[in-house]
């Protein structure tokens, strides 16, 4: 293994797609004296305005690749729907951070799936499915009852069927035009909760507190932390989402989700999917902790050393969606709520405009 | 009294100065969805790469200042230094907050001394001196001892003489290129502290936390919260802070440095002087509070409510000055410290290269 590049202050970090996540990654690797260059093809991209550099071109040129990839000396990315040749063309000039192959696994929910039984996380009951013979046959294994997803570019919700009934499946690989498709059994899980989880070019690795989260129309609504879970529970999702980290060679941040199910001593965890990138279920951490996720990802994408993941107090992230971010004059009134903006002109439905992080001292 | 202008998320604060207190404002104002445009005359402002447009241009620049205003819903500024009619120029254009009458008190020594006694807090005897015979006067009025300072353009320690026997004062006022100066008495001071106090333009006032500052070769190395003092001590400092405010009919973020003379029940405040801008000694907010100065300040510039300044930790802030700012792979090793750097090349001896805030969990 070669000696991994290490970033100084005054470095630039390329940063694949102008988003939200893009701008707070810019802004967190600023506090440290980091600039940041951002890549993405959309003209109005948010991350633009606090960034040293950008270029707005399609993720296919090359040409505007090769100079971005001059300029930077590292890049990471946003969201995991990097097109692996970018990837791949970047990164055999620049070192590509979390890496080829978290992308690779995360942008396919089958490899997903094999990967994450592989480093020996538990998960939900899953089968490939590619035509109505392979539905009918997962579905008679799986009590007649699944969620069906594309395995490519699902994301809030779009790409899935549920299938409770016989009726359900009828069409339903039609409904997501016949694309390569993944059915998950049924789960009657409890609650959703996820953990942020970080690791460096050295290897180490350190997770943030469990976050319960609520979505409302398949898009985050809240995350709160602590979540109610048993210490045991929590610990134990913390060591699920350490050993995806080092089963990948991962470094940066990457949002690990799961279902809890039963409760008391029945209370287990399932591992749902992993985001190879910080994540919004991660942005309490801006607020109840020293270290954010996008510091946090920013250092590891660095080659820096982890900041600590202690949280200094209890807190409630609250996405702000559409015209909710109306509310920022009483957000801004409320003494104990933190404000964050994402700076997108429009406020259209189902659009993350923003969320509010509501900070409280921590109990016990 | 007019309706004060109030910004929307989207708005740009136009900013003169471009160092590290106009980008961690540009930096703050970015969270909250505001634009920030940087005015520097130096190419190379650490602010520029944070900001989403910048001018390079002398402050004397009409034509440039014109565009500017055009281009901002309100200025605000990272120095007192301000020229005056850069200043008026542009707030009869855009909106200047803090405001004109605020850089004009601190821009000269003789004014602020003036302006604060009759603002009704305690400050150390002064005398004006624009000859040597006013020298000669004043020492014999104070015991032959004080403190010779320019009126103007002072800073980190230039511009000052200190007369401690007869044979300091000659030549005193050549040193000081016979400028229009200002003596002080000398007074025994114990420790300095200071406050960092905020205004929204409805009138609200709030202060922070009393912070104790240490100085090295005359500039800042750390601040302290909270301070040792007693708890009556601290409350009249934040009242003192917050008379001084309301006076000014000021908007933003105003660091007020005082004295603190005698101890126990002789404990003493005597205002040192303010600074009319976010302060080197609240750079311990950002890690320590919910709302930091420099997002409090983007708030009252932008005429919207002001955050709660309560402290969630205990903190030391500690200044990186020149070459100090290569311990930053130690600092990233601390478990308990952020670190601050603020892109600055040229890491030139005395200069503020960044600052680490230590946390520890609030004590009682």
């Amino acid at each position: 293994m070669s000696t991994p590049v290490r970033l100084r202050p005054g470095d630039t970090i390329g940063i694949l797609g102008g988003g939200q996540l893009g701008r707070m990654m810019a802004l967190a690797g600023a506090s440290l004296g980091l600039k940041s260059h951002i890549f993405c093809p959309d003209p109005d991209s948010p991350a633009f305005e606090v960034a040293d550099a950008y270029t707005v071109a399609p993720y296919e040129d090359v040409a505007a690749l090769d100079v971005f990839a001059s300029q930077c000396q590292a890049i990471t990315y946003e969201f995991e729907n990097v097109p692996g040749p970018t990837a791949a063309h970047l990164d055999a000039r620049c070192p590509v951070r979390p890496g080829v192959r978290a992308l690779e696994v995360s942008q396919d929910r089958m490899w997903e799936k094999e990967f994450l039984r592989g480093a020996g996380v538990d998960i939900a009951d899953f089968a490939r499915i590619d035509s109505d013979g392979d539905l009918e046959a997962a579905l008679a294994a799986f009590d007649g009852q699944g969620v069906l997803k594309t395995r490519r570019f699902g994301y809030d919700g779009k790409g899935q069927v549920m299938i409770r009934q016989a009726s359900d499946a009828r069409g339903a690989l039609a409904t997501l035009k016949h694309a390569p498709a993944v059915l998950e059994r049924l789960i009657g899980f409890e609650r959703e909760v996820s953990v942020i989880v970080s690791r460096d070019v050295d290897g180490n690795v350190s997770a943030y507190d469990l976050a319960e989260n609520v979505h409302e129309h398949h898009i985050l609504k809240t995350s709160t932390v602590p979540a109610s879970v048993s210490g045991e529970t929590a610990e134990r999702a913390r060591r699920m989402a350490e050993q995806i980290a080092a089963s990948l060679d991962y470094v940066g941040v990457m949002g690990v989700e799961m279902f809890l199910c039963g409760s008391g001593a029945d209370e287990r965890l399932l591992v749902n999917e992993i985001a190879p990138r910080v994540h919004n279920s991660g942005h309490w951490t801006q607020d109840a902790c020293l270290t954010s996720q996008f510091e946090q990802h920013m250092r590891a994408v660095a080659g820096w050393q982890l900041g600590s993941t202690e949280r200094h107090s209890d807190v409630v992230m609250e996405n702000l969606i559409g015209d909710e971010c109306e509310r920022w004059p009483q957000i801004l009134a409320e003494p104990n709520a933190r404000l964050h903006l994402y700076g997108k002109a429009e406020a259209r439905p189902g659009r993350k405009m923003g969320h509010v992080n509501r900070i409280t001292s921590k109990r016990g």
